[in-house]
């Protein structure tokens, strides 16, 4: 039995309320071995105060070892094995800008490249053009028509942008026209099954027009398809777990996650404090809220320790606020671990904490990587975070007699 | 491969002795953030002496999150995933009286219930008419005989009764007849497969025969019939595990629950003192002990945490005479938590130990939820506690060359 059909047989509708704090790439490294990590660094009260209160534990966020991308990341988190629920590249690409695919969609990613006058690759990234460049050759793919078919270009960034193709019976099983090398010419796209027959047609025909349409370009004269996917078929956390749930996030990519797995987006919060108010003011309307903060992510990656440490102070500030709306559960945690001495996301278990008032408190004192995963949560699989909220808010009955 | 196939294949017989002692719903909370639960408020010298001596660990009855009933609780600790092997309501309400479910039969719970003149149900227990009402009531039900099959009534409690059908070619996969309201009538039951056919004609009869026989009732003059099942396939002890198996139990739930998987049931013992002195009776006669001790759950569920500390310190006192056994394997552990703090079987994990010469001791020296679940162990779903019961034995090869 999958853990979706196990919640949706034993799920019960009460008024707890469910606050979920993501603190992106929270988990670190020391600078040097015997040092502190980052969240042990830091000056953090408010989370001391909850590991103090509550229950602590290291989440996997896939499997030991495994180091994770935003999209498995944040599956995990909400209860979605990210090893059985598959993400598409192209589907990640498009939610990343926030662009809310449909059951009717085919997402790729495309990267603007540069042939030579014989149709060969000179360069796969046409250069790296910059985005002010790039957007507007992206943008005047729109004028591409294709026969019973809708079809949507987004900028991205620099030589990326994203093509959503809309219609009936559109499989998204395509393969790569880009061929990983240069001097050799693009690949035409070739369906993997009988159902993306019609989506390697039109995908041929919106190469075919878009030749022509940058046939005037030195650098960006044609452009690569990629990770062709359809939208994931995600179970709704309304289906699956019984809550309303809103997603408060800042950044589009995190948006389009949570909207993925049926959470309703809400405000317009531009930072964190604006993002607790949100929290507040939509309180009644929802039994679950997810909270995204991405900068211990982005100072991570960027390797710079003490901005992580910085920016993991900034988020422990914004704790009291959430507190005073007396969640039922409140969890703070992080879809991965971003070492800024690896300055990349990594398979390091991520302190958890859990404050409810059944969720048995531990000995541990101090919300660092030392203390949580020595907690009383042990290690589990972020996958089963879900679980564990539903049961301390009291919304899961007994399984069996 | 399954974890059976894995033992059938890997399993060693030699004389080892393996004991096992459940105390049900172990497991607590303290009764305000900060305290101690009742296992570690309980004073048990002689468990923390095995703590000391022994390796300690979280047992999950399920996956975190998840509360068991006492059948999924037990089979998981009996090494039978829970979430694969199910065990019906009418078969778990069997073995909960002690019925022995053959390979025939399919249990059906029953409640009786008030008709009025229109034949629409206006209480679906029947006033819960007390049990000396309703026992002779059910044992009046014995009368009815149906075609080609056997029929077994069994009162329990209150409105509630069993009825085991038993014949050829019975499925267990019928409808329930309570239409969970008033007002209406009952429903009749539904077959939800061809096999299960014959099941239905046959619970209709008796259905019908039944009304006849109560209708001089005012009250309980009619039953709903719900949880139709067979008898779980489980296979048995002996062949997975390679040990003759003794349940050593005073409730007939355990005892059932022990029968479904091969074990024997030994002795009539009525006290702790008293299975303690039945195992020391067929010591010689089986390679593995189950001994069951109830009221650690029972007082979690009435909510009193001093009568759940004082029933621990009964087990406590217990556990000498077990150690002048010197069995190979001493495993202590509970089916789940049944904090009196929230008055149920809970998800948290259950404090087991482990004692065998190899068991590895750690740096655990008290038996209770935080030390325990820092120790040696970790966390572990408990349907993996077999498996480190037969290794700490010498009973299990290794796997592979």
């Amino acid at each position: 039995m999958d853990m979706h059909q196990l919640t949706r047989e034993l799920q019960i509708h009460n008024d707890s309320k469910i606050v979920l704090l993501v603190a992106d790439g929270l988990g670190g490294l020391p600078q040097q071995p015997g040092g502190l990590t980052e969240l042990e660094t830091a000056r953090t009260p408010n989370l001391d105060r909850l590991a103090e209160l509550g229950i602590s534990g290291g989440s996997i966020p896939v499997k030991p070892g495994i180091s994770p991308g935003s999209g498995p990341g944040h599956l995990g988190l909400f209860g979605y094995d990210p090893l059985h629920y598959l993400i598409g590249r192209g589907a990640l690409e498009a939610t990343g800008i926030g662009f809310h695919l449909t059951d009717q969609d085919v997402a790729i990613r495309c990267n603007f490249c540069t042939l030579d006058a014989s149709g060969k690759i000179t360069d796969r990234r046409a250069g790296r053009i910059p985005t002010e460049q790039s957007a507007p050759l992206a943008m005047r793919l729109r004028d591409i028509t294709l026969p019973g078919a809708e079809v949507f270009v987004e900028p991205v960034k620099e030589h990326r942008f994203v093509v959503v193709l809309r219609g009936n019976d559109l499989g998204g099983n395509v393969k790569d026209t880009d061929p990983q090398k240069t001097g050799v010419p693009l690949l035409d796209p070739v369906p993997m099954s009988p159902e993306s027959e019609r989506t390697a047609e039109l995908a041929a025909e919106f190469a075919r027009q878009g030749a022509m349409l940058l046939a005037d370009q030195e650098k960006a004269n044609a452009f690569s398809m990629r990770g062709f996917s359809a939208k994931p078929e995600l179970p709704p956390y309304q289906e699956v777990y019984g809550l309303r749930a809103a997603a408060i996030a800042v950044y589009p990519m995190y948006k389009g996650l949570a909207k993925l797995v049926g959470m309703d987006i809400v405000g317009e919060a531009k930072s964190l404090e604006e993002q607790i108010q949100v929290v507040r003011d939509c309180w009644d309307d929802y039994d679950f809220f997810f909270v995204h903060f991405k900068y211990t992510d982005s100072t991570g990656e960027d390797g710079d320790f003490d901005a992580k440490v910085q920016r993991i102070e900034e988020f422990d500030a914004a704790i009291p606020s959430v507190m005073e709306l007396k969640p039922a559960v409140t969890i703070v945690t992080g879809d991965h671990s971003t070492p800024s001495f690896l300055k990349a996301h990594s398979w390091h278990a991520v302190p958890t904490l859990i404050v409810a008032d059944a969720c048995r408190t531990d000995a541990c004192t101090k919300f660092g990587e030392t203390e949580s995963l020595r907690g009383g949560l042990g290690q589990f699989e972020a996958k089963y975070l879900m679980l564990l909220a539903l049961a301390n808010a009291g919304r899961l009955n007994k399984y069996g007699a």
